[in-house]
């Protein structure tokens, strides 16, 4: 079945839509916007981390209408955060290099719609012969069992399931000491949302509220917890 | 130092940009195109796996003018794809899902110029102070000492270090059971390229010359290896 | 089961033919080249790395002739090549030693006929109480796959599966960094070879052809990559 | 220097001789042993386990006039046994298998005279530059301490510390569930060896005196602690 799925255009056609693709983007695009990618050339300055989904219908710079230079991202399946712990792999590498080299305030994690790592964690069956996959979905073992215990089946799980995903990684990305130290201090700021591929909707975790909101509803939803100690004056 | 970089912005004018990025969006571009949107809700296609580097300034989608729903994408600093072994995560659970669960047919592993990740392999002493970032780039070890033992010195090092370092991480991709079977098969196709953010060129791994030429040059400059069997005819 | 295959010979009979032989070696073999080994306690300079399986029936002195001084050897169970990570162990260290404190040019990864290992990766229950064994065959479930996805079933999959696991191995070799870097410079050479126990047949991997060809068949099989650098002449 | 250690022959020439070697097994050494080698081609049933450094000098098959199918060989640099743990590898797995698949009665952990692991385990300068050389000779740093607390200094320091390693790699054997349990149970006999290359005297280690003598010197050398248990009778 997997397969098949790609059996419409070849590996060749894929390759060339990929290349002209480059080509466009050359002779096109860069060519009006040449001083400013020269500029930017020299250094990266990123106004947020993104942490979300490799699915590909996901493009956090086209939802949030951002230029290179402004989002640092991270993608995985699932908008996955592990726990700082024994195995620390690229996300918690990101995270650290995001908060202690480019110094960014605030961090995103963002789930989506029709996610194939969330349909994964209420049917495991489906990655049984996906060893890998089914390790790394543990990290969402936590969002199952909430739903699990206190939340309704079918069609509607699967959202609750995602809000309760993106819930749970805001929890582990606060197990990291880079993130820790700078949310005591009220240096860093931590969202959670979810983005809607079919109604291009973004809804946002009010942590004061416990529950999921639209991202733009004022006052705007805030996940960050209350920080503990004011930061040193420069 | 890190700190200073960010503050002409205040992180509630960050803030507001992204959301006024997302109004825009929601407003102006999906509009547009809300057909395809309802259309790619339902499942995703994509036409290649991306692995790239979490820098703000590569942006897939845009150096390939690509559409939501054609790059699966993972990034992390480096665009480190770790070897398969004991030790699996995030890179390894998105490889193993893109090829086995969506069955795409190209992996792009993409590096860039003026890298963060590469200058810190080169200067280890500037992430002294960040475990986990040095830990992660022991997967670029391989690439610092084909340089120290070759090559050169100063910004030219930087430039091979990072073309190094894709032909180590294209070697790393290989020894994932999932991408090996297919490559023996021929079933799938990996590519090694070099985003330079300043000039917008791409360079590309050909491996038959030992060399990167343009991505786009006649014939296209191929990474994958020799097939060593003959799919199944449909 | 195992221990009744070794119920023909007592343990002390064992340990008396283990010290017969010695006294066989010392009093006839040793005074024949007494001035060669007294040479040979000074120093080793050996002519190539050889990295085999623990198998009893697979001696590489024997199969390759050669002398006390030329083959520096470390075998264990499935001629396995862990990737360079993490975890890295006797063969890592093995390979650092041999190419950076003796400088050899060869590295030949030789797998054989009737392999345990490789029975043991087609049937994991063979090995199920035996944990450490199974989490070590892991380095060759890239081989499993490859063998599971393109190819036959019965006696013939066992030597494809041998041969893969060579070709998986060498693969993971690459990954080191003092071998990537001295086959980018061309100083040093790989080889994957099958010895069939019961033939004395060796067979050698052909990168170019992708395929096992007699490991003496003009022009000789060559596994070794193809050099991006040219090494400073002395 | 370690380069200019194989200047003298060329790969070409060095690649040469290894396969003529193999011409002559085949065409002299094999016909001769035609039956003999079909007959192993079926299986191994080895006579013992056989730990010993990876040294070109020391051929454990020569030393010991063992004939292929006799010995169950594992080679790393210094003769390590890592203790049972978190990170188990390749000499783990030979151990486990020797003894639980193949019901080996008894292993063999050999030293040798002139071993570069213990020369840069005495001089760790030495591997400064070979990071995973450096972290495996930690498994010998016990029988460093042992003799910096207790000895010598000098040449005699290196033969002294070459014995501590057995002994105290004997120690790490014992760690091993595999073993520990047939040791208790009296089914299973270990061997502390040194050979000397120079002179083909081989010590072996005497618990009971705790010293090394002549391997063959009535009543032979014993490493194997007490039995706890009587193995049942079948």
């Amino acid at each position: 079945m997997p397969d098949s799925r790609n059996t419409a255009e070849s590996a060749n056609e894929a390759l060339d839509k990929i290349i002209q693709g480059f080509r466009r983007f050359r002779n096109d695009v860069f060519p009006q916007q040449q001083a400013f990618f020269e500029e930017l050339a020299q250094e990266q300055n990123p106004r947020a981390m993104f942490i979300t989904c490799s699915d590909s219908r996901v493009v956090p710079e086209l939802i949030t209408q951002s230029e290179p230079g402004d989002l640092f991202v991270t993608r995985n399946v699932g908008n996955i955060v592990p726990p700082y712990g024994q195995m620390l792999g690229g996300v918690s590498t990101a995270i650290e290099y995001a908060v202690m080299a480019l110094g960014v305030k605030h961090i995103i994690v963002c789930g989506h719609s029709d996610c194939g790592a969330m349909k994964a964690v209420m049917n495991p069956e489906k990655v049984e012969h996906m060893p890998t996959v089914k390790a790394w979905l543990r990290h969402a073992e936590v969002a199952r069992t909430v739903v699990e215990h206190n939340c309704c089946g079918g069609h509607d799980a699967l959202s609750v399931l995602t809000e309760e995903n993106v819930v749970a990684q805001l929890d582990h990305l606060r197990t990291h000491p880079s993130v820790a130290s700078r949310l005591a201090s009220g240096q860093l700021f931590i969202h959670g949302w979810i983005y809607n591929v079919g109604t291009s909707q973004i809804l946002a975790y009010d942590a004061a509220q416990g529950k999921f909101r639209p991202v733009d509803e004022e006052p705007w939803p805030m996940a960050t917890p209350r920080a503990r100690y004011t930061p040193e004056q420069p």
